[in-house]
């Protein structure tokens, strides 16, 4: 039995890891949990899993309201409170489903409370890699990726010795856009870039596949998560997400693991903590033919991923710069504010100005996110206006 | 450095293993060789690896020009000096690259004489898996597989548990007739058997491809190497030979090793005890765009895999009896006695007319194939006369 905790849980990958925990209620129990605004989801899990015992909301105003509703939960608010969440030691196992920058606190906050994690939120490594492996072996904490191409490398890695590896290779679907030229990515819709072709997720992440930071911030996560240099992890376009991530061998051996498009496999190896015992009819269909088909990148298409590269390789606050201009950024263009093209013209901005500042804590991350978010909403306002 | 000896050097595999060891000369010795009738290749052997001591050859009549020629050289001659090479304490490692059953006591003699094998001879755990796996135990020795699947299943099973799987899934690329329907197959010819769309082999494999009696007798082989259930084991075709197989998890995960069909990648696996330090530019494509085929099996046309299935579950000396009947009608067939249809009713009336019997003892197997092979060439003339 797994005591758990979500944070992020009425997101993608939170509702996706609530459908795994019921449909296996006799091996997890799932103690706590984190909302942000979705009270109708929020009701639903305290309805069904009497085990929950420790709630986190986004907003101050509903604690009352919650309080009172349910005088047998401990609520918590806000970014403290994911915090104060992680701090219960009663957890086996903290699911980091939260998006964006705001998932770093709760991550450093486990590992420093010796919780095991299972980590979809990517920019927590992305920003603070190097901090966050110190930290997991001073704490002896493992982290086990939902990421699906991360879940592969991680289960190809099984048994395997390093210096036995040539490099690892991420697959990438290409996203919503990936046959479009460049002059087509000219007009394109936020409706539009919200089409994946393979994975139904959060819009944020969606947009990040289709202008391939998402690649970008993954290739940064594989560094940190599996200590990889740079010109070891390569990426190639495999159009029907199938084959999830490929390690290959000194002598041209590859592994590759391989399923349907399908989060609850990974989000079930990495709840089990790195195994496969747990039934799932994936339907994986040999009983019919199929193709799988691969493609090289398009760098000059695809300039984010090469960018991640140079951030990655620079090192120090590149990253963190980087993932915050990209937040910004897309949110602007989900806002209709900026057009999809501008989104990586904002992050190449952003970084292009940046100054390498040291980032060996915590708050020196925080605060160079802080300063960066500022730049990039002015470089959105000057990119609108012409001037740049 | 690894001492090993080569059985069947001069064949398809054995060639294969010499180029493999010669290109990594620092890390292995080759201190024996068996080679059958090609001569001009014994010499080359003899003239390029001045560490060979020990030699078997296939004729008797050649043993005194030999012992004359290369006075420093142990000679040994036929079925008896293959069993001597076996004795011999230096080797780290036998490949056993023989063709058939006559690969069989070889094997069982290196086993006993404590000695690893790489195996390629597959037949030898298909006529004799009990035994050999109790050997194996007895012996403490171990076998790295040379097939290409096997090898790939052996692989995707490092670091792994078996609790936590759910089946095997070997590929085939349906050999030389995938396109044509058994219709077509009546009026075959021995060269259009030969030609294997991925691989080049020896032509008893070829022909036992284009049959998919190959892929039988690798269920059966995969059955005693893993030790799975045949209800674990499955086949999916595979047309270009790129996934060269499979294992599916509980949970719907699958694992793949990957690679150009190129065998010296599983030799070098198994030369090297199963890891993958030395290096080898394989050159999978991953800089052009490529597809990867997959399509159900058709058992209705390919009925000596169905027949596999069965002779694997009936045990004993039902796999002996497949083996051996395929054996003979393959002769036949390469020699244009009998057509390509008719090696399969010639393995299925052979199944069908046999009475099981007690295979423990490498006698009793060698009675059952000798027994077989006296039938086994009845049916021939039955079917070439019309009574069967």
């Amino acid at each position: 039995m797994i005591c758990l905790t979500i944070l992020g849980a009425s997101g993608s990958i939170g509702q996706q890891s609530i459908k795994v925990i019921k449909d296996n209620i006799q091996e997890f129990s799932l103690i706590g949990v984190s909302v942000n605004t979705n009270k109708e989801y929020l009701d639903y899990l305290i309805e069904n899993f009497d085990t929950i015992k420790y709630v986190c909301i986004g907003k101050k105003m509903d604690l009352d309201y919650y309080k009172k509703k349910y005088d047998n939960i401990t609520f918590f608010q806000g970014d403290e409170g994911l915090s104060e969440l992680c701090k219960i030691k009663d957890n086996d196992l903290i699911v980091n489903a939260l998006v964006g920058f705001v998932g770093l606190k709760p991550t450093i906050q486990a590992i420093k409370s010796g919780i095991d994690l299972a980590l979809a939120n990517k920019e927590s490594l992305v920003v603070a890699g190097d901090l966050i492996n110190k930290l997991l072996v001073e704490n002896d904490v493992e982290i086990y990726p939902i990421d699906s191409e991360h879940s592969a490398i991680y289960q190809c890695l099984k048994g395997e010795r390093y210096p036995e590896i040539r490099r690892i290779v991420l697959t990438s679907s290409g996203g919503a856009f990936r046959d479009k030229t460049i002059k087509e990515l000219e007009n394109v819709t936020v409706a539009e870039a919200l089409e994946h072709p393979n994975w139904k997720m959060g819009s944020k992440i969606t947009v990040d596949c289709a202008t391939m930071v998402n690649k970008g911030l993954e290739v940064i996560e594989a560094h940190h998560l599996f200590n990889f240099d740079y010109n070891k992890i390569d990426v190639v376009m495999h159009l029907e997400s199938v084959v999830h991530s490929m390690v290959e061998f000194n002598d041209g051996s590859f592994k590759a693991q391989i399923g349907t498009p399908n989060m609850e496999i990974p989000i079930l190896f990495a709840l089990t903590k790195g195994h496969h015992l747990l039934k799932y009819d994936a339907n994986l269909m040999l009983n019919k033919p199929f193709s799988l088909n691969f493609r090289p990148i398009d760098f000059q298409k695809y300039e984010a991923l090469l960018l991640a590269y140079e951030v990655g390789k620079l090192g120090g606050s590149f990253p963190v710069v980087y993932n915050a201009a990209n937040e910004v950024a897309v949110e602007e263009f989900l806002n209709g504010k900026i057009s999809f093209l501008s989104i990586v013209k904002v992050i190449k901005e952003c970084v292009r100005i940046h100054k390498k500042v040291d980032v060996s804590s915590l708050e020196d991350i925080i605060e160079v996110d802080k300063r960066t978010r500022i730049v990039a909403q002015k470089v959105c306002k000057d990119i609108v206006g012409g001037i740049i």
